[in-house]
């Protein structure tokens, strides 16, 4: 394989088999782990690395030491013309996501609108991914998950709450859709996995310590963190409310609400407590066309796209992005390049090949 | 009446029928002008001044000089089982907003779901007025609305879309409801003008000049937005990408998205253009109890949020806030109070009953 400094890449159907190769090995439906696969490997071609096949390993040993059933019964328990909710059965949380998304699809086809909860379910990977697929139906897609707690609400000094991503994905004219999937936290913890690995100190407003105090140490916070020693991250618009970190803490509460409370899931501090992970996932869907032709909404939304393009820019930029336009330009390079993928991932990918019992024929 | 300092108190109901005796005398009619009245007055009574009888003068003027029409035609122009789009007819902006939010309750009280946007419509108040119409159906509602271009998208040195708001309510046990009204940019121009008026600098990642420079000058800021001279608002986040800006940045464009070009109403720095304001909302209502049992949804939710109020303080504060839960203690208490007004509002207020041709009764 070709390398870049210290990465290899790696074609994205190469990962692909392996990713399906190694749940396989361990237990899940063949459909389900291509199912995974899809949604690491979308990730990674995003760009998104903490969310690719760098997760392969959770998923695997999940299934292992039974915290993820292999072969979950994904039951619907309650459904109406425009809703459903969906018990994971404690499985994978990208088939069930998947079945979800679907559904809510399937309900804005006939009626305009469809919206489904999951519960029961596990880390599903990016929510853009599910988002996005009710683009190809010339619908708007929004999801959200609520995660493991590690998030402190505006003038708390520990963490309550999920970095509960929100994802919406609207068709456009253009070069590519408008994909925003936002952590609801000011940066998600790959990020600072990924600055921690550079060796740099975070900005001051990503995290705190038990007391409260803003630390700018990676080391310090993402240890935290893993041993929840009362370590947290702050909400978009970082500590108080001078730049908006109540709005921030908000979403994120939003999106608890609606993935733990409305969708009979875990909540807050419980998510991956005692009991389980029993993570909810949110999926709404909305077909354009039930509110404007579909040709005067491209064009409109084009026309809006490209003013904002166009727009003067600060000093030293030279670009505005829409949301979603850095990952498709970084998708069409890496599916040209192939997926770069670090040392410490590789060795790892290795490691657990060998302990899966399947060939790594990566690198 | 009673005054603290320099502030009168006045009671709300007077001050709702003082609004409504405006409107009718310009042209409104009655039932139009009771709607303003609400929405304005509660505005006013959650805290949120700048919302508030401050804007009645834009009203009053706008059906004086003939920029909102006083006896407009609503119209639905399109209509699904689960979807509806209004055509405001280029009226005031709340009565017209009530009637979309009242058809999504309606639609989702049948199915679960109901989604209405609205075009040709103007200034509509706040968004957290309608959203909250939800509650008392046993709802979730979610309202968004586009306004006057001054938001600068991230790395963009120009304002290019409005502070368009999010709004969330949500039912919830205990003492009051999740209500989550956010201007998607770092902070309200009302809260900047509030600044100005008081002769204090604006925190450092609120706003810029024309050459895309952080300024900290209330006066030169707010000057510069009405005339338009290229200064502009920051995203939630603020500045750049460091602490979310382009999270903000893409909530605020997803807002312009839904209520511009899905809504088939005027976008980005079209808002208020040569062909008058043509603002768009959307309105989206959800039914609890077509995802969760009733009680169950209750008792989790205000588990989550009394989880959420008792965690661990950082230092110096002792209370953690639920996102509406200040502006429901202010509603106690400018209720019992009476409504306080600063001598200029009180003595525009007087102005524009003399301009009207109705009494001044308020101080």
């Amino acid at each position: 394989m070709p390398t870049t400094n210290d990465l290899t890449l790696v074609p994205a159907e190469r990962l692909h088999a392996f990713v399906t190769t190694c749940l396989t090995a361990v237990g899940a439906a063949a459909d389900d782990a291509m199912v995974v696969a899809d949604v690491l490997i979308a990730a990674n071609l995003r760009g998104v690395d903490s969310h690719g096949v760098a997760r392969l390993r959770r998923y695997v040993k999940g299934i292992q030491n039974g915290a993820i059933a292999a072969r979950p019964d994904v039951t619907t328990v309650l459904e109406g013309p425009a809703t459903a909710v969906i018990d994971a059965g404690n499985g994978l949380g990208q088939p069930a996501a998947l079945a979800a998304m679907h559904l809510a699809i399937a309900k804005a086809e006939r009626i305009g609108l469809g919206m489904v909860v999951t519960r029961r379910s596990n880390h599903f990977g990016i929510a853009g991914y599910y988002a996005m697929l009710a683009l190809e139906h010339g619908m708007i897609g929004m999801v959200t998950t609520n995660a493991s707690p590690q998030v402190a609400p505006t003038f708390a000094a520990e963490p309550m709450y999920g970095t509960n991503p929100l994802a919406i994905a609207m068709p456009t004219g253009g070069p590519c859709p408008f994909v925003l999937d936002m952590a609801t936290s000011t940066a998600a913890r790959g990020r600072i996995e990924q600055m921690q690995r550079e060796g740099k100190p975070i900005p001051s407003g990503w995290g705190i310590d038990p007391e409260g105090a803003i630390t700018t140490d990676a080391d310090t916070l993402i240890a935290g963190l893993i041993a929840r020693r009362g370590h947290a991250l702050l909400p978009v618009g970082g500590a108080g409310e001078t730049f908006g970190g109540h709005k921030g803490y908000g979403l994120g509460l939003l999106a608890d609400l609606l993935c733990g409370p409305l969708a009979g899931a875990a909540w807050g501090r419980h998510v991956y407590g005692s009991s389980g992970a029993n993570l909810g996932h949110c999926f709404l869907a909305m077909r354009v066309d039930c509110f404007r032709p579909w040709e005067e909404f491209i064009a409109d939304s084009e026309q809006l796209l490209q003013e904002i393009r166009s727009a003067k820019k600060v000093p030293g930029r030279e670009r505005i992005y829409i949301p979603g336009e850095k990952e498709a330009e970084e998708t069409q390079r890496r599916q040209r390049d192939g997926i770069p993928l670090l040392p410490v991932v590789l060795a790892d990918l290795a490691r657990l090949a060998d302990e899966a019992g399947v060939p790594f024929e990566l690198a």
